[in-house]
């Protein structure tokens, strides 16, 4: 995006200069407000053009029955999409009779800004009607991190040189129509739900709308009041019908005077309440709103932001892009994770409708450690969403012939989701995933509350999948078969080393949770025996390794195959899964993401550094990234095998990836796990950040570029701050007790009254890793 | 079926002595008649009731396309189904003002008996209407093996003691209501198509009809024409609208007196010929067949199979229900291929819509083996539709990024019709399977013409298939990894045996055959470099074997699963397909049907009587025959390894699949595979015959049971008869030039003037070897 003329690069803010309608459906996202609760796209105010509309209400979904060619067994019937549901951004103007439309007419200016320090989003407009009437058009928009329900919008207009009669039209608009879905399977679903309406209403400056969803069943209420300051001679009206309430401003204003509306918004929703209820609450948060009113709700979001960026800022000098990018991606992820309170954080946050607004296992493997470190609060009700889904999860486990739970690979509402199981249910993985959340946000904050409540009965029913899943041999190998690992171009391979590893983790800590808890895991049916299953389990996990090669093998079988064939596939052949079946893909040697590599990331004990520099070298070559979640995870292990240069181009692949549209979907929202994994890029790339096992180490090593970058994470209920440079590192601690951490494999005792500034070792340059033709990073 | 007391087991015909609703549905399979082109279910000559009307002609199907949850790159998008089409089977009686209903009245008798040895099924009833009248009512059916497009019926009608008036209608219907599809994957798809109408006539005693298909828009035409017998007071009348054309004959019959009605039916359809070109072809069939009239048309039939039987029969002593059973397959692989003419074999037959009307590998694998010793014209004619379908294979190769052709899994015109690729696509040893039967009938037959047109471009396309799938790795071994066996339980596997086997002989084949019409083959792009590519693959295919076991794994990593857990599957658990996911059978030891069996069966020499034995042994525990297809080769090889016992009971179960209903889903259509499977349990089975490599060789031993056995085969354009004692075997040639065969590795040389009698030596009784728990054999 930054190479587009339209964009210049700010540190606090991401400011489009000039309207491009070309890149308007990924402006939508990139400008697009979220508390977590409520998701709002950056559509304009007047509703059109617009690239995608969107307003979402986590976990508000539609569902519809999912198709099969040829049917099986265990394949779930109905899938879920999240729903577009009433818009309350629109704000229409006619200036005279001349509908305000950017298409027509003259627009002599046009800007937008995010602004991640105030949470809002401004804009400027400078227009000439077709008629020749020039005005002068600004709104400012906000999704209140403090009062969840509510979003608002401050809307002004005035005329230039000559009087002008403006009509104004605050709407709350229903069932809006949709473009159509593209052929992409990321992309949405074709939804033709419409919201059926139980109730509209519109007096003064008031409207509400009560709607619900056919299937679901699911109540959704919105309502918008409005303060209105203009000439007196201003008029207001209201009206309404069952899929709009309309509130109408017309006014003659004269030059040097304008209009402007505060534009309240409320939403609510329920499975279970009443209409009567659901009106009468979003009608509460109005009320609340209203008293706290617009200058007041700006405030609130400004300190909530300067709270969080005080404990999570991440500074840099040397380059002004990646700073901007990673204030861009807490920004979003905060935004995703914030007000959440156990609902989802799906793959897109609430910024679009791609992948039919579903979770992944990537909230908690790219999402949720980010959180844990610099926002934890979000965690914990991420994790407790899963933790309400265990009774679908068991369900399904039973359904599979399994134990304990087997958690969806795509959910809303904690049903799997997946039309193809061999990229979905056999992906258990993301069992693990959670359990692996768990650990880290336990470990990272000894929150023992969740832990006992929420951390146990998780690590317990992903210990038992674990444990029914795999079998021991006769050799006293422990083998996971059959299973599919991050990089989904194999699939249903024996001994997926990243799985084994965290089933291994996952069992572990389950037990070690157990033994702790131990009345407790009684009560969820755990004994000694089945303790000492998992312990017995975790110590004979087999882990293959091919002699040969001296590399670790993604799967057992995969160092057999055929090496894709790279020489002979085009640049325009990537993604690979839109241009070659399956069948071929899962043949061969051909890595979609980081798989092994994330391994090593996440278990950094149990790989030699020698042993990572080696695996490293060989999946190189394999790994053509295409999918977002790849980029990080290289940046992280290129840093750590002395790959600098090549963890500096990845993490700027990782870092702009939304901002440049560097996946071609952006337009369908943003990718939440690669701004996270912007952060995880820099901080455990080139900052050289690991928390295993409850230990918290360092070795950082800047890239060239970077002269300077500082960074602040949570851990252990302290704050920390660490400054890198290029030949040292000085390690902080703001708040809280004294505590060790390592620099380099050396333990240091940090306190709030002594900071340690440590050199940085030199180290070997190696020869620069190659990637197959054409996939060398994008950044 | 024998088990069912409406049943008596005759050697020369299949007799139903009373009729059961319950199992009408079933009969209607067994009864059906074909000769390969058309195909008519044994339904009621009244129509009602029915349990699936069907009237089928090869080849003529509708599309539709193949819904998706999560569509991706190479999938097919339409599937075929096979069309119920215009039915002119019917005659409806009305007895007075009553209609013939057996639901209603007294039914007193009613026989139904299929004569194998006259190909036509007569039908016997006695009945009292419920105002108390009584009649007879006879039919008798054939589809003329001897003309194509006809089928007719001599349907006859009296009064018993008091005169009648009888009313008969004489109809072909067009788009009967079908009763809605069932839930199990192997039933057809629903499909909602009406056939259009082109033309309809009806005038004295002839009708025609003229439909065509709306999507796939074959052009579909139905005539008949009638002879009728009766008092001199009968009056015939012929009426038809766009579904229906009738004939209607209204006599008052005195007792004594009766109603003699020859139906002829001519069926003729076309995807290019025009409505006129249509009517023309049928009328010109209802001439020809009009001319040899009813008692022309049975002795034409009769002559057809007694020469049939003169090559092809099999006699048997010692148990009547094998003798009756493998007269009954015979029969219906007869029907199914006789006048197939450069159509498809389909999977079952023309006997009801089962796997929507499908051809699969168990064509090539189970069916044409079969009649390439019995009745290899028609072997020819259907692997001529395999190469009239080069063009689509190639072109979805290509999809599939492979080069050569890639036969589809399923279809009936050529194109993919599964929607689940990891059971169809990846099993890729279809093309094999192919490249087996071309070689296998020129092996038998030496039809040079063949060899030349159709089998050499079938063999030089799929052994380049295989060259482009494998690979040769660092230590020189031809891998073909990711591919499905014939095992569907385990599916995406490395190095399945029996399909690196089969592709090591297409290539080898394929090489020698290329060399001997050196020029054809330069017409195909051959040149001396490929086929030195496909020695070298074929020389060096990777054959796994797994030491510490000492058996042949069905695949690379087969033996290194976790065994089934047999001991908690409960009996209402089988199939298993329909009770657990694909997820958890693929990860297991377990096999649905012969796999690594069925590799030692079809390469007898590849594998030492030890290393058999002891594969037997292992996989017999292992394996579920949730397929129809698993018996026979079990068979084969139980009766190979001295397993005398087991594999009278599998042939037993092979013999009885359909006449026992076994697999619960005879209704859907007979299994022609496992009804050539009964002739091969017998014939290798415990006649102990093997082809390969163009030599015939001979182990016979037979079970207690059986005292005697003969059978007749054709081989290199003689035909030979064997018959087996308990304790010798005497080889008898018919016709031809002297032949070299073998009798337990001992070379005899037979004549039409020496026939040999050897002896039969003592085998060691091997201790019986189980099944998984209640999957012992069903015989």
């Amino acid at each position: 995006m930054i190479q587009h003329p339209a964009f210049s690069v700010l540190e606090w803010s991401v400011l489009e200069k000039k309207l491009h309608l070309d890149i308007l459906a990924q402006t939508e996202s990139i400008f697009a407000l979220s508390n977590g609760h409520i998701g709002l796209r950056g559509n304009l105010d007047e509703g059109e053009p617009h690239g995608i509309p969107g307003s979402y209400l986590n976990s508000v979904y539609e569902q519809h029955p999912i198709p099969y060619g040829e049917a099986a067994y265990g394949y779930p019937e109905a899938a879920q999409t999240i729903l577009n549901v009433t818009n309350g951004k629109i704000i229409r103007l006619h200036v005279e009779d001349e509908p305000f439309d950017i298409r027509y007419g003259t627009l002599h200016s046009h800007s937008r800004e995010l602004d991640l320090r105030s949470g809002i989003l401004r804009r400027h407009v400078r227009w000439t009607s077709p008629a020749g009437q020039t005005v002068k058009v600004s709104s400012t928009r906000l999704v209140s991190f403090t009062q969840r329900a509510i979003a608002a919008i401050c809307y002004e207009v005035e005329p230039i040189d000559t009087p002008m009669r403006f009509v104004l039209q605050s709407e709350l608009v229903a069932n809006e129509a949709l473009p159509t879905a593209q052929v992409d399977p990321r992309s949405a679903s074709v939804m033709t739900t419409r919201l059926e309406c139980e109730e509209h209403y519109a007096r003064e400056t008031l409207g509400v709308m009560v709607h619900h969803t056919p299937t679901t069943g699911l109540r959704i209420g919105a309502a918008m009041d409005h303060v209105i300051e203009g000439p007196a001679t201003l008029t207001v009206d209201a009206e309404s019908s069952s899929d709009i309430a309309r509130m109408t401003i017309t006014a003659q204003v004269q030059p040097g005077e304008r209009i402007r509306l505060i534009k309240f918004l409320a939403y609510g929703w329920s499975s279970l309440r009443s209409r009567p209820a659901i009106h009468d609450q979003v009608i509460a948060a109005l009320s609340a709103a209203r008293v706290t009113g617009w200058e007041g709700l700006q405030r609130e979001q400004r300190a909530y932001l300067d709270e969080f960026w005080s404990k999570a800022d991440v500074e840099l000098q040397g380059d002004y892009q990646i700073q901007q990018a990673v204030r861009f991606a807490l920004f979003h992820v905060l935004q995703a994770g914030a007000r959440g309170e156990r609902r989802p954080i799906p793959a897109k946050g609430l910024t679009g409708p791609g992948y039919d607004g579903h979770t992944f296992w990537d909230t908690e493997i790219f999402v949720l450690p980010v959180l844990t470190l610099t926002y934890p609060s979000a965690v914990a009700d991420a994790l407790r969403w899963r933790h309400a889904l265990l009774k679908q999860a068991k369900e399904r486990a039973r359904q599979l012939g399994l134990k304990g739970a087997a958690f969806p690979w795509r959910t809303i509402a904690g049903q799997e989701c997946s039309g193809y199981w061999p990229a979905s249910t056999a992906a258990f993985h993301i069992n693990a995933d959670i359990a692996y959340a768990v650990v880290h946000y336990m470990e990272a904050t000894g929150d023992l509350a969740f832990e006992k409540e929420t951390g146990l009965p998780l690590l317990v029913e992903t210990a038992r999948l674990w444990r029914s899943l795999g079998y021991e041999n006769q050799d006293g190998h422990f083998r996971i078969d059959g299973v599919t690992g991050p990089n989904e171009y194999s699939a249903l391979a024996d001994n997926n080393v990243y799985t084994n590893l965290m089933a291994q983790l996952n069992m572990r800590r389950a037990a070690e949770t157990a033994r702790r808890y131990h009345q407790r895991a009684q009560a969820l049916g755990v004994d000694d025996q089945e303790i000492d299953s998992w312990l017995q389990a975790a110590e004979h996990m087999f882990l293959p390794y091919d002699e040969r090669l001296k590399v670790t093998p993604q799967d057992e079988a995969f160092t057999a195959h055929e090496v894709w064939d790279f020489a002979h596939t085009g640049a325009n052949q990537y993604p690979l899964f839109l241009h070659f079946p399956y069948v071929h893909l899962y043949r061969k040697q051909v890595v979609k993401q980081a798989d092994l590599i994330l391994a090593m990331q996440l278990f950094t004990n149990a790989f030699s550094a020698e042993q990572k520099a080696r695996n490293f070298a060989y999946y190189e070559p394999l790994t053509v990234r295409d999918s977002s979640l790849s980029a990080a995870s290289q940046a992280v292990i290129a840093a750590e095998v002395g790959q600098i240069p090549l963890a500096y181009d990845y993490l700027r692949e990782a870092a702009l990836m939304d901002l440049y549209n560097l996946e071609h979907n952006t337009q369908d929202g943003l990718h939440m796990a690669a701004l996270a994994g912007c952060w995880t890029a820099l901080v455990a790339g080139v900052g050289g950040l690991r928390s295993q096992d409850g230990v918290l180490s360092f070795k950082p090593r800047l890239p060239e570029a970077i002269t300077f970058l500082a960074f602040r994470i949570h851990f252990q209920g302290r704050c920390f701050r660490i400054e890198i440079e290029q030949d040292e590192a000085t390690y902080r601690l703001l708040d809280g007790e004294p505590y060790k951490i390592f620099h380099y494999g050396e333990e240091i005792l940090i306190s709030t009254d002594t900071s340690m500034t440590c050199p940085i070792p030199a180290m070997q340059v190696e020869e620069r890793l190659h990637q197959p033709p054409g996939r060398s990073p994008l950044g």
